[in-house]
């Protein structure tokens, strides 16, 4: 165990949209709850009131008046908040963080929009944030399984129709790609099967790893 | 001259609150104007729409919500807006452009309020704006005589009433070291006498070192 006792573990779900993060992030979280831990979920972009203000200007209006460095800017500060106000607290008291979403969701977003901006987003990262996951659950999945799941959802929530699906298959490279790099973080998690197939997957790599 | 001709010139205006930033730039721009420049009048924090909407996430609401890092975050996601939508397009035209206040001001008053911040400032600006002025004009008087002079505007608008001299003689000191350290770009005119001696100053070192 890679941990101090007295400090908690910080988490991340990662992967393409529809992959079943939230929906995994959620079934960990009962799963150590019921184990005793005290848990904090949350999520980004947001997961503080500060980092849902920089969020509503990022999603309000019209998107192309940001360049891709002024978005990237505005979404290191609201992490930079989210990690401050929820993460960072949460984790000084003991207590088990699981966001839905960090650093990797722009490190590979941002690597496939703009690849020239990668290294600038590692760097930002590491001035202004510094801290990474303790241990980050890259859910893998066919585009196209994921896109048939969030079929029926809300068009809005969906960027599936946004970016398409040779979009997310560069995204699904983006992930699997950290995941090789990020060994010792990242645990590559198959994400196909029913959700409690994929939670048996995820809670074998825990236990693996924390007991 | 340091310019290639077909690009326009950079000036900047800084100094401690009341020193005659505004006006002076309002001469300069006058001034040149009337030698035949095409002048951009500008200033921070604002100068682009987008840095106008970043700008109110700092001054609406408690101010005490952003930590010194997501306002450093916030600003300088403000200031890549500003030089990229105004700043940046004008001197690609060859217009000369007067900011009234740039990245000096945030390095020396972070620098003031927040010592340990300044080598982030500097690390931030060279990685995200990465241009500096051609000319940066640092206004330099005596606080005490600058509140006299901001005396009778709007109490609003003057921050004398919420930092105080003390912090002001800081920024002061701020500015002159600056100008000390980049002795090629930032030119320190004397603030006193009237705001036409003032602008005889700032208009004789232009002369010198553009014509
Ligand atoms: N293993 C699974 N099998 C079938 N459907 C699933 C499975 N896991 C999740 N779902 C459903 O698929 C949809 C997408 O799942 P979820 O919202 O958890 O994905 P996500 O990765 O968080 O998506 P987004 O990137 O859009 O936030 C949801 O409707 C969810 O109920
Ligand atoms: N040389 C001068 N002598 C007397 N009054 C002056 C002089 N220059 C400017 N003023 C007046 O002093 C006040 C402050 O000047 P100005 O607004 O130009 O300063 P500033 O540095 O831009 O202030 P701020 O930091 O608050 O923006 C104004 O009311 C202005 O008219
Ligand atoms: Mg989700
Ligand atoms: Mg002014």
């Amino acid at each position: 165990m890679s941990q101090s006792k007295s400090r908690g573990i910080f988490v991340s779900f990662e992967g393409i949209d529809g992959s079943g993060k939230s929906t995994q992030a959620r079934m960990l979280a009962d799963r150590l709850r019921m184990a005793g831990h005290e848990i904090i979920a949350t999520r980004e972009p947001g997961g503080s009131p500060g980092a849902e203000e920089i969020r509503r200007l990022l999603v309000e209006g019209d998107p192309a008046r940001w360049s891709a460095e002024t978005e990237l800017l505005l979404f290191t500060a609201a992490r930079r908040d989210h990690f401050e106000r929820t993460i960072g607290p949460a984790l000084e008291l003991g207590k088990t963080v699981i966001t839905d979403r960090f650093a990797d969701s722009t490190r590979v977003y941002q690597g496939t929009t703009r690849g020239d901006l990668r290294a600038l987003v590692d760097q930002l990262h590491s001035m202004m944030i510094k801290r990474e996951p303790d241990v980050t659950f890259i859910i893998d999945m066919d585009p196209a399984t994921a896109l048939r799941r969030t079929k029926g959802r809300d068009m809005e929530e969906s960027r599936f129709e946004e970016f398409g699906l040779p979009f997310q298959r560069k995204l699904r490279d983006g992930f699997r790609e950290l995941a090789d790099q990020e060994q010792n973080r990242c645990i590559l998690i198959d994400g196909t099967g029913t959700a409690s197939a994929v939670a048996g997957r995820v809670m074998s790599a825990w236990d693996q790893r924390y007991s």
